[in-house]
């Protein structure tokens, strides 16, 4: 019998899950994204239950806007603590998993970037990821002197160029470059320095940087454009790929399309693993799972649920909740608000369960069910070549993750298809992603 | 009888220590700069030791040249761990001592360095610095699209708009904003967010920060200025003072000038503590003393040791390095070459003893002597209002700082200068400072 594939477990652990009410839920501290101690507990978590890796997505700023008036003050995502610090703090209190952080290219600079996640690769032993963004919102923008967000062109553009300079400068130093040798006074071997002088359309960085070869060559590249452009730097260059379908078929598609590209840039399709993201409700009974959701959803403050409405439908505000969903006014607003017109006349739904949906997972795939139903979905995937692993979205941490972690990890454990332990000493190893070779190696 | 003063101490705890030949000592690790285990370790010392603080200086690249040809890979400030990095991940593992990063002006962003500053004070219960600096070698520059570093005006300029803006997003939010009412669903009181809107000559940035207001409401923050504007960013907004005098005079009139200062900017001569820096070597006996700066300093290999000669006088490598210092050739190179030619020829130097000298502190003064006579002249500043504390900056590490704790700490504790234990939960409250108020409080 052939082992049945195996499949990589991320975990997104951003504010206190992807569900817009978790910090109102009875069993969730409301202060914990605010709170090392909350991180620490969740991380621990994730890694007594295997998992590849923790996860912590970013926007620059606050995102949420106080559109209709009032809804801000209901949001908490609001407060919460710099992806790549937090991340930093956990190394040394964690053993094994991997320590994945958001940084965006457009509000970057390279050096920063490759010198910041080296160095959070070597104090981890070979942990660290990049999750590789451009951004979108205005709202990143005016903290950073702009007005609008880059346009799609020139972000892209800027991060293809930021991502080949940072590969670059993890190149500076071959893996055995310092020698450091107190009887020569030999520091470092000469030949084994790399200066990388790029010289770009968007970046002049000289380098040498100035830390040593990290213990994974490099740390994870992780990306998750969805876009032309932004799947050809994942076929370039990514190691991990999030995506965010609903469907299988989507999936499955994307999939294809993805790995299809690998070998354009001399990769295999192994090289690259397409994680795509849901948030689980596990019960023991479906009705215990789904007593879980509508607990949640029950939780959603009208006033922020109409936030998540607003950006497409305008201010809803003065409508009967539980009546209808009304044709936007406004023709323009009419244009972009399709998608979810659509949703609700098909599914007739009051304005209450429409924004409910939305904000029950920020745009993530909800999965309802026992843990039977959770695994068999998540096999499927697999072996429909729809995934190769999953990144997995609480609705509500910690609980979301002790719900996956003491239920449906235990089943897949069972089912052969996911680790009872951790088999490597780095993330890429536990990911089995090969270790990349130096640009300047020797043929 | 009134107690007597006491003092603050820092630790400085770049690379492996100040002595540029500290990697060659045979109980150094030579890969303790690229170690996070060594730096576990400096930072628990200097906690049991009950310093104030580490101190990271930082460069943002390689700043040693390869001059005289062959030295570069002689030396091993040529490869360390990011300091904000690096000191996250000391957070969780120590619990009193202040941990202080450099951070560059001209090189960053506000509303990053807002935001993790911010972040790692939420994360280590109150304990972070930054240490504001302008950089200031062609070196970064070149790391950052640029061939030159930034014309001095324009540095300071910006590093005093860019001070402003961080306190200003530091002031986001009152100490009580966060409510998370899980009954009402009010996540935070509208009345206490503070939008910055900062338009400046150098940045625009709206806020307001996504982390909530820190333990010590703002960072402590750090700074050495020298000229006329670093003063003046010192006197208007920082907490600590790092200078590097040669002599008590010298420290008098720089202590002087800073202190009266502060006036103009509503600050009383406490709010501002000035730590000159210097390096210390510890016998029990003078001659003990004198003998670990002289196995020191016979390590300097030479062609390091003319590198550091190289900026002001050339190369001397074809010089015999027992004779007398020549004068150099080029006239331009002679006149920057004054201060070490009128050294050489005052004290009737070698070259060698020319290039050990600078090469043994990196411009730190060295104190040599017994506990008692290093405790006396520590006493001396202070009494003298030279210095409010000091900047440790050990040759070697951890050897300099556990000669240092084991001899001169008690010594100083035995006189009532320095604390037996810590009194404050922050580093502020530990370094006697006041906890600011926010630009919004009602007056
Ligand atoms: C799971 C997932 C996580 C993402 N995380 C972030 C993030 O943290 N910050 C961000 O600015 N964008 C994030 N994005 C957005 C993507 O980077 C990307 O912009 C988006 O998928 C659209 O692709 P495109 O830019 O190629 O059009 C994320 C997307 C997905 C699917
Ligand atoms: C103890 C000490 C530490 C310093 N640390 C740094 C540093 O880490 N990075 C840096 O670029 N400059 C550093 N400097 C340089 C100062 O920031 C400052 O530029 C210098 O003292 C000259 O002052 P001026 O810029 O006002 O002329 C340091 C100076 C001193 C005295």
């Amino acid at each position: 019998m052939t082992p049945r594939k195996q499949m990589s477990l991320g975990l997104s652990m951003r504010y206190l899950g992807y569900h817009a009410a978790a910090w109102r839920h009875p069993q969730v501290d409301p202060a914990g994204a605010s709170d090392y101690d909350h991180f620490l507990n969740v991380a621990r978590l994730a890694e007594a239950a295997k998992f590849d890796m923790v996860f912590l997505a970013d926007g620059i700023g606050i995102r949420a806007k106080d559109e209709p008036e009032g809804s801000l003050c209901r949001s908490a995502q609001t407060a919460e603590l710099e992806p790549l610090t937090l991340l930093s703090a956990l190394a040394p209190m964690t053993k094994h998993i991997g320590l994945v952080a958001t940084a965006s290219t457009t509000y970057n600079e390279p050096f920063h970037v490759a010198r910041k996640y080296a160095s959070l690769d070597r104090i981890s032993r070979g942990r660290a990821g990049w999750n590789i963004v451009t951004s979108w919102s205005d709202a990143e923008a005016r903290n950073f002197n702009r007005d609008q967000h880059l346009d799609y062109d020139t972000r892209y553009e800027r991060a293809a160029e930021f991502v080949e300079v940072v590969k670059g400068l993890w190149d500076s130093w071959d893996e055995d470059a310092f020698v450091r040798d107190q009887d020569t006074g030999i520091f470092f071997d000469p030949g084994k320095m790399h200066v990388l002088n790029h010289q770009g359309r968007h970046f002049k960085v000289r380098g040498p940087l100035s830390v040593a070869r990290s213990p994974q060559a490099r740390p994870v590249l992780v990306q998750a454009g969805a876009s032309e452009q932004g799947l050809e730097i994942a076929a370039a260059s990514a190691d991990v790929v999030y995506s965010a379908p609903h469907d299988i078929d989507t999936a499955k598609a994307y999939y294809a399309n993805l790995k299809a590209r690998l070998a354009r840039y001399g990769r295999a399709p192994g090289d690259l693993l397409v994680m795509p993201g849901f948030t689980p409700f596990v019960g023991r009974t479906e009705q215990e799972a789904r007593d879980k959701y509508d607990q949640l959803n029950a939780l959603v403050d009208p006033l922020l649920g109409l936030s998540y409405l607003y950006g497409q439908m305008g201010d809803l505000s003065g409508y009967p909740l539980d009546g209808p969903v009304p044709e936007p006014m406004d023709a323009e607003v009419k244009s972009i608000a399709r998608n979810l017109l659509t949703l609700a006349r098909r599914d007739n739904l009051t304005i209450r369960q429409l924004y409910t949906q939305t904000a029950a997972g920020f745009g993530s795939r909800i999965v309802i069910g026992t843990p039977k139903q959770i695994a068999d979905e998540m096999e499927a995937w697999v072996a429909a070549e729809a995934a190769d692993g999953f990144n997995i979205c609480p609705a509500a941490l910690p609980i979301g993750l002790e719900d996956f972690a003491t239920l449906v990890i235990p089943e897949l454990q069972r089912r052969g298809v996911f680790r009872s332990d951790y088999a490597g000493a780095t993330l890429r190893e536990n990911l089995g992603l090969r270790l990349p070779g130096s640009r300047y190696a020797a043929a």
